[in-house]
């Protein structure tokens, strides 16, 4: 769950004063996340998703919150910030630093349809194109490096096969050259529980605090790795097709991204393994986090290895 | 009508590339306003307003939707502007200037309730309170300046004493002092026929293209004199109570504004008695506009130059 700062109606009341939404009819606390604490806060004017960021620091938000809401002035479906009365995005709430944001509509699909994968691609696509102009600039801080030094630190932990395994890739990453592919905006985390479905439309896509600048095509084999996938970690090729006809729709991939695609869609596969070993073998203490399985992606980058056909 | 320009949807397709919110649906000219071109617009992603200014120069609009994005950020319900994809909101459609805007729910209420004006006027008390540290500045062009002037065009057009009243009414409004009350930016045009009710919530305020810097108060003022406003030009104290309670419940006027609110409510049916003689007297040749009744807002003065009671 994820309810670390418990908020009360009392608190809320003082600080919704600082808003132009209206006065608190509802507070609820949201049982999902793993880093924050979300509550739903609805007003006489309608309702909101209010965060409070336990471990990020204020100065780390702007590049997320203004990202957010610029995707939202462009007409992409995502939570928009709320502005409090002194122009600031974040406000401080129980010592925390807080946002409120638009709710969106819809819910998290567990078995997306390719036609639902196909708007995901669409609207990712239209993501990718909107954020050209951001003026945000954050490196991605789990990449390459990351991922190796994650495997390092947990290589003695697992079975020696797959250590070897896991070597081996990313040795074949660090031959890779993606300097020249497309660059930009990327979620870089957009599973099936970060998008809410309205129906076959996307609602909106939520949780950009791993957003940052990278490659375009990366976003795009995180998001089918997950969208995609089958419960043994093979890919299903219909909604693969589908969402990555979505997203060409709007942004077609070159000639030299299509080269590079499936050497992406396995770098996208180990950041999550080696993301999930660390957290599996090293949890951070106190941390109330769900150890979700390291297997899962390693069945996924060993599909990838075996492939042949990558739908594009 | 309120389509002086057609749009085709072989018109609107490229246009929309230049934008992030997918493709053409639907297209529908909107029989409203009387100055701009007005569509709704739906795409595979939602529906919009499509506007084609007519008149306002593409240098004058930056104040108008800069303000809209200014109100939406802050969650003040109103329609929002989707920037394109060189982060414009201002493009060009048919050699006009075009804007898109979100659709906001609800439709136009000819008879509102007691409930909707309370939510009306706490809406109001929020948009003006949220405009604080709006960046933009615009002098009223049609404040007492303009009113006199207009009045002096028309005298000569009117019954004798209906002009007698009238030079005495703008007389008292030169001699009064409003320059200490709190200023801000109004919308200075908030009619019933401006506002979307969705349900008894506000869905949105629309069109801002009379907003401008001026009295607070004489925004209330104009909104007070529509909304609750009787058949015959009297005002509904139970409506106007109503209305003050919510803007107050935000935003308590001070004691100078209670005192000068009944000359101030005088003032705001002068702003349109003699917009109206205008377009009454004096239509623009080839302006397609219903020339709405100059006799309404000289009996809305006339009740409130009799009037003891003012419902603050």
């Amino acid at each position: 769950m994820s309810v670390f700062t418990t908020v009360t109606a009392d608190d809320l009341q003082p600080f919704l004063k600082r808003y132009a939404i209206g006065t608190l009819v509802d507070l609820k606390g949201i049982a999902a996340g793993v880093t924050n604490t979300n509550y739903f806060v609805t007003t006489t004017h309608g309702r909101y998703v209010l965060t409070l960021f336990e471990t990020l620091r204020a100065s780390e938000l702007p590049y997320y919150v203004n990202l957010m809401a610029h995707l939202a002035q462009h007409g992409i479906a995502v939570a928009a910030p709320i502005a409090n009365l002194d122009d600031a995005y974040i406000d401080t709430l129980n010592s925390r630093p807080t946002l409120l944001v638009t709710c969106v509509p819809g819910q998290v699909i567990d078995a997306p349809t390719p036609g639902q994968c196909a708007q995901v691609g669409e609207m990712l696509a239209q993501m990718h194109r909107s954020a050209a102009h951001y003026h945000g600039h954050m490196d991605n801080p789990r990449g390459l490096g990351w991922w190796r030094d994650t495997a390092e630190s947990v290589y003695a932990l697992m079975p020696p096969a797959e250590a070897d395994f896991l070597r081996r890739e990313l040795a074949l990453q660090a031959e890779a050259d993606f300097s020249t592919l497309p660059h930009g905006v990327v979620h870089a985390d957009l599973f099936r529980d970060n998008v809410l479905m309205d129906g076959e439309q996307v609602g909106g896509f939520i949780d950009f605090y791993y957003a940052c600048n990278d490659v375009l095509l990366y976003d795009v084999a995180i998001t089918l790795n997950d969208w995609c996938v089958t419960a043994d970690g093979d890919i299903d090729a219909e909604r693969a097709r589908a969402l990555l006809k979505g997203y060409q729709g709007v942004r077609p991939l070159s000639d030299a991204e299509v080269a590079a695609w499936p050497l992406m869609l396995r770098g996208a596969a180990i950041r999550f393994w080696t993301s999930r070993l660390l957290d599996f073998h090293k949890p951070a203490a106190g941390e109330m986090t769900f150890a979700k399985d390291p297997g899962h992606f390693h069945r996924v980058l060993s599909r990838h290895v075996a492939r042949r056909d990558f739908w594009v």
